[in-house]
C-alpha cells in the first residue's frame, strides 16, 4: 500500500485526519478541420489536435473546509510557446467557492453560454464573440503578468450565483477592471441564467451581457434560446446575436443544430449542424456550420477525457 | 481508499468499467562524460544529467480500444529553454495503435537500429547519422509548429510493420513530407529488421535505408550487423556505416562491443566498449569510443527508470 | 487495484522487490502584502499568490539505495516566463545523501537560518542578505546554463554535515565555484549550527559566515539567535547582521518577534511581529516589519502544502 501516489495523504485517510494530494485530469482531442476560406496557398484541411492536462492541487481540512490550487498544461497543434497557465489557488466551504489569481469569471462560467456548440472542437457561430477574462490555459502575455483576479461562487436550491473582478494590472493604481456577475436556475424542465461584465477584458466600456433559457423535454431532446450583447470595443458595437438551439439523442447518437442571427449590418445567418456517438467513453464527434459572411467549416474527430 | 490518485479511474475499475488515467513516468541518468577534443579553455570532463518525465493519459473503452496522450518534460544539463514536448495522441484496437500529432515515426522506431550503444549516455558511432524525425522530446523551433505526424503499428505473430508521415508544415500545401516504413520479424535465435525514410527530415530527395540482423546465442550473448544509409542533404552524401556489434553478460556485467566502418573517405574505423553493472534496478554504466576521426570520448554514470 | 498511478511501483510492492514511482507534492499560498514604499502610482497593496508542484522521481533498489530525481514547476503571481526549474538527481545510501545538476547548497540547507521568517510570505529582515546559490526554483538564465552542482549530507547522531560545490559553468575550465560547507547539532534543548561559503553565488572572494544558536524551552516557546556575515561583492561589503527571535504558542496560535541590527552606516533596527493560525491542517498566517531604513511592509494570507 505504501506505493500509492501520496503516502501522506494515504496515512492521513487512514486515521480520518486531513488530506492532501496533487492529481492530474485532462482532456484530449485530434481529428480534422475543414475550411472553404483557407488563403491561397494555405491548407483547407487540417489535422488538430490538443492534450491539456490539469495539475490539481487539494487539502481537505477536517473543519470541512477545501483549500487547493490548479496549474494547467497542454499542447495544441504543436505549438512552440510554453504551456503553462498562471496559478489559480481556491478555498471551499459551506457551499461558498472563492478563488484567486487565474481566477474562473463569472461571465465566463454562466451555465448555458455555450450550449450551441458542435464538432469535436466545440465551436459554435452563437458562442459569445466579444472580448472578456477567463481562465488562462496559457501563459498571460508579457504586458499580462500582473493580472489578478477574484470569483466567488455560491449555490443552493438550484441557484448558482457567481461573482468575479479581474484587474488588469495590480501593481498600479486605477485602470478598467472587469466586473461580473452571474446567475442560473433549474426547475423541472427549465434552465435559465444571466450574466453581465463591466470593462469585459479590462477594456473600458466594454460591457456585455447574456441571457440564455432551455427546456428539456424527456430524456433525449433539448431546446434553448441565447441572446449575447457583445460589447463595445474602440467605440464600435461589435454586434448583438441572438441564437436558437436544438439536441437530440436517438440510438446512441446525439445531435444538434443551430441558427444564430446577427444584428451586425449585412451579416448572414449563420448555422450549424453537429453529430456525436459515443465510443464507449470516448466520442466521435462532427459538425458542420456557416458563418455570418456564409464561410463553411466542418470538423470530424475523437473526444476523450481522463 | 479515496486518497488514489484518480477517484474516477478506481471507481470505474471497481464497476469494471472503462477507466481513464492520468499517469507519470519517466527516467533519470547522472554521470561523468570525457572527450579528448574539447576546443582549447573548454572542460574535457563534464558532469552530465537528466530527468526525463513523461506525461501519459489513457482511457480504455469497454469495447477494448484504448485512447491517449502522451506529454513529455525534461531537463539535461540545466538547460533554459522550455522543456516541453508538442502534444502526441493515439488510439490502439486489435493490435493496431495510430498515433498523431507528435507522432513516433516508422524509420526511428525500427528494431535494432540503436543495438550497438554503450554507456549510461546512450551512444554509438554505429547510430544512423541522417536527418530524420521521431518523436520530439523538446519543443518544436520556431519554424516547426505546424509539424504533424501520422504513424501506425501493427503486430502480428512476431512481425512488427510499422508506417508514419510527417508533414513539416500542415498549414501550407506541398512541401516534402517525410514519409517512412519499417518491419521487423524475430524468429528463434534470428531477428531481422528493415526502414525506409524517403525525404527524411522533411528534405527533398533524403532518402535513408536501415538494415540489422541479430542472432542471439544461448541466454548470454548476442551478435548484429547493422547497415545505414544515411541520406543525402544539400546534394551530399551524409555516408554509408556498417556496423558489428557484440553483446555477452556474465556475473551480473553486461559487456557490449562494436566495430563500424564508414564508405566516408578518409574515416577511420569507428569502435566501442561498454560495460554496464545491475545496481538492483538503477544501472551503472560505461563507455569509451573511438570516432571516425579517430577522437576519443568516454561516460560513466548510472541510469534509472521510473 | 489495477488503477493505482504506477502499476510497476505497485507490482513490485506486492512482491516485496525493488519500486519506482514519480509522485507530486508541493505547496500553495495566497494573501495581500502591503508596503508603505510604493513609487508614486504603484500599489501599495497587492494579492500575492503562488503555487509550487515538485515532481519526484524515485527509485528504492533492494539492496536499500535509493536513486530518484526532481524537478519543480510553479506559477508566482501570474508571471509569464517558463516555471521549470533544472533537474536534480540523487543517490541515498547508509544515511549519505549526493546530489548532482541544480542540487541543493549546504549554505542554503543550514538548519536555523530562517528561523526568525513571519508571515504568509515567509519574510524577514533578519534573513541572509548576501549572494548565494540554493537550488534553483525556476529556470537558469542564459548566461547559467552550464551551472552544475554537487551536494553531500550525511546524518548521524543527531549531526547534520553538508557540503557543496557549484561550478558557474562547467562548460570551462577555471572560473570561481562555489564552496560551502555546513553543519547542525541538536541535544536536548539546544540547537547550534554554522555554514561558511567560499565565491558565494560564484562572485570571487564573497566569503559568507553563519552562526546559530537556538533554545527550546518547554512545548510552546524558543528563542534564537542567528549571525550573518554576508560577504563582500564588488569589494565592498553587504554588512554583518546580528538576529534576536523568540516564538510562543498559545490557544493554536503561534506567535513570533524578532529584532535584528546591522552594521551598516545608518542602518536602523529592524524588527518583525507574525502570528499563525492552524485552519485545520493549512495555516493562516500574517506579519508586519519595519526594515533597515524604517520602511513598513505587512502581509496576511494562508499557507498549505499538498
Amino acid at each position: 500500500m505504501k506505493k500509492i501516489l501520496l503516502t501522506t495523504a494515504l496515512l492521513a485517510a487512514t486515521a480520518g485526519a486531513a488530506s492532501a494530494e496533487i492529481t492530474l485530469s485532462g482532456s484530449g482531442r485530434f481529428g480534422l478541420a475543414y475550411t472553404d476560406s483557407a488563403a491561397p496557398g494555405f491548407s483547407s484541411t487540417v489535422l488538430s489536435y490538443r492534450l491539456r492536462v490539469n495539475v490539481n492541487a487539494k487539502f481537505e481540512a477536517d473543519n470541512g473546509v477545501t483549500y487547493g490550487g490548479r496549474i494547467r498544461f497542454q499542447n495544441s497543434n504543436g505549438q512552440a510557446t510554453s504551456p503553462f497557465s498562471p496559478a489559480m489557488l481556491y478555498v471551499e466551504a459551506s457551499g461558498v467557492r472563492v478563488e484567486v489569481g487565474n481566477a474562473n469569471t463569472a461571465y465566463d462560467s454562466v451555465a448555458l453560454m455555450y450550449n450551441s456548440e458542435v464538432g469535436f472542437l466545440s465551436r459554435s457561430h452563437g458562442d459569445p464573440q466579444g472580448s472578456y477574462y477567463g481562465f488562462n490555459s496559457g501563459p498571460y502575455g508579457s504586458g499580462e503578468a500582473n493580472r489578478v483576479g477574484i470569483y466567488a461562487a455560491y449555490s443552493v436550491s438550484g441557484v448558482n450565483l457567481k461573482a468575479s473582478l479581474i484587474q488588469a494590472d495590480q501593481s498600479v493604481s486605477g485602470g478598467d477592471d472587469e466586473m461580473s456577475i452571474a446567475a442560473d436556475y433549474q426547475a423541472a424542465q427549465f434552465t435559465v441564467a444571466a450574466a453581465y461584465a463591466q470593462n469585459g477584458g479590462g477594456i473600458a466600456d466594454n460591457d456585455l451581457t447574456f441571457v440564455g433559457v432551455a427546456y428539456k423535454f424527456g430524456d433525449a431532446g433539448s431546446v434553448g434560446l441565447n441572446y449575447n450583447d457583445n460589447g463595445t470595443i474602440g467605440g464600435l458595437e461589435v454586434g448583438k446575436t441572438t441564437t436558437l438551439y436544438g439536441t437530440y439523442s436517438i440510438n446512441g447518437i446525439g445531435l444538434i443544430a443551430y441558427v444564430t442571427d446577427s444584428n451586425v449590418a449585412a451579416a448572414d445567418t449563420a448555422y450549424g449542424l453537429g453529430a456525436s456517438y459515443d465510443l464507449g467513453g470516448a466520442t466521435l464527434a462532427g459538425g458542420i456550420e456557416s458563418g455570418f459572411a456564409g464561410e463553411m467549416r466542418a470538423d470530424l474527430g475523437v473526444n476523450m477525457s481522463f
